[in-house]
């Protein structure tokens, strides 16, 4: 007797709003019987979010709560270890339901291919289960979009960098490049706010918080407050040609 | 009298299958009365040919024909001021059609705002008439789907530069960054090659052509053919921090 085996799919679910789901994501996500998504331990998380209204009323939802890291420094071995055992578990969890027959949607924000959590189970699952992604708008495009003034032109080049980088490497990216996002922000934002106004680029500098969402802010890097949502998004522009 | 003006609308439709749209996209397009996009001269032209089938029957399309510019080079201010006028020529329409009211959905490949010919209209027609811009999934996350290998990885830094750039600066940015975009290809590819061989990145090196449409093609840049489309992306993916 061999039983069907269920498909994984990493839906990606774009930066947002309900409506910038692809219209795959969207089929997928409101047909699903199984929806799976990461989130912190006591928060509803920002993919369930993005989804709310959308599940069928008899969805299972298994939520993947990430594992208390905050006091494991990022280059303590442990820290690794601990993630890499989450999310082995998940997948062990994730291929269970699959061999049961059930297709399951991962929720991920932004696109699932683009710094984000699902990889580390892709790269687990494939090969042992069926699993498909579906690309998404990223969180970046939906933040030059609340900037109202395009990212790249003509021939600029584009760096994304992370604000967990060390502040010489930040300055050293910034100086070098035409437009830039930044992303991972939350407790790196007064490193990062250094390393731009160091480049010389503190009046060209915005910062977007909550793109695509109701709580949607766009501000100037020099105006903006000191704290700041993980999920915030540093943007430079490119100056590129533009006949 | 004061006549209600119409909006512009940047509609980006994704890498190119028709189930990539938005939902706010896809009912913007199928809702059209009137339908605006960029080709060449004598050709369908690929942002039309993404919503082949989705229009209204009565929707009026305005098809905006680049100008041929092949024969005058890059740097003569002569192909700046041809492509100037053809894009002052096509706001002006465009302003006539919404002062007459009718909103107007301007079809835009892969995300508006991201080196896309829609950002030379929203420049002139910004406070000009109300213009409004959806962001879409960007053609580099459709490549990177391709590959079904993720493109970033916890702190990697990912560069997007284009093919046109001078060899030596195309060596250099292969060599500094951790993942890689490289887009408007074309006549270029064998200056690319060059460079990413240079680089040392050779086998690391994917070419991806048509992706997300029927002709997907994923292939190492070594055994690449000569002639390549336009829009195909070459990438490499970042090998980044993985739990």
């Amino acid at each position: 007797m061999s039983a069907r085996v269920g498909t994984i799919h990493g839906v990606g679910l774009g930066p947002g709003a309900a409506d910038l789901l692809s219209v795959r994501a969207d089929r997928l996500v409101r047909g699903a019987s199984h929806v799976a998504y990461f989130r912190k331990a006591g928060r509803p998380g920002q993919a369930r979010r993005i989804v709310e209204g959308m599940l069928r009323p008899d969805a299972i939802e298994l939520a993947m709560e990430y594992p208390v890291t905050t006091e494991i420094p990022l280059s303590d071995p442990r820290y690794n270890a601990c993630l890499a055992a989450f999310y082995a578990d998940c997948s062990t969890r994730l291929t269970a339901l699959a061999q049961t027959g059930a297709d399951v949607v991962v929720l991920c924000e932004g696109d699932p291919f683009f710094y984000g959590s699902f990889m580390h189970l892709h790269a687990r699952l494939s090969g042992v289960v069926p699993v498909a992604v579906v690309p998404g708008i990223t969180g970046m495009a939906g933040a030059w979009t609340a900037t109202d003034v395009p990212i790249t032109w003509g021939d600029d080049v584009l760096t994304v960098a992370m604000a967990t980088l060390p502040e010489d490497e930040l300055v050293r990216r910034i100086r070098d490049t035409d437009a830039l996002v930044v992303m991972k922000i939350g407790r790196n934002l007064a490193k990062l706010r250094r390393a731009v106004a160091t480049a010389g680029r503190a009046e060209a500098a915005w910062l977007v918080e909550h793109a695509a969402m109701p709580g949607q802010k766009v501000t100037r890097l020099a105006e903006a407050d000191s704290v700041t949502p993980y999920f915030s998004i540093l943007l430079i522009h490119g100056q590129g040609r533009r006949p």
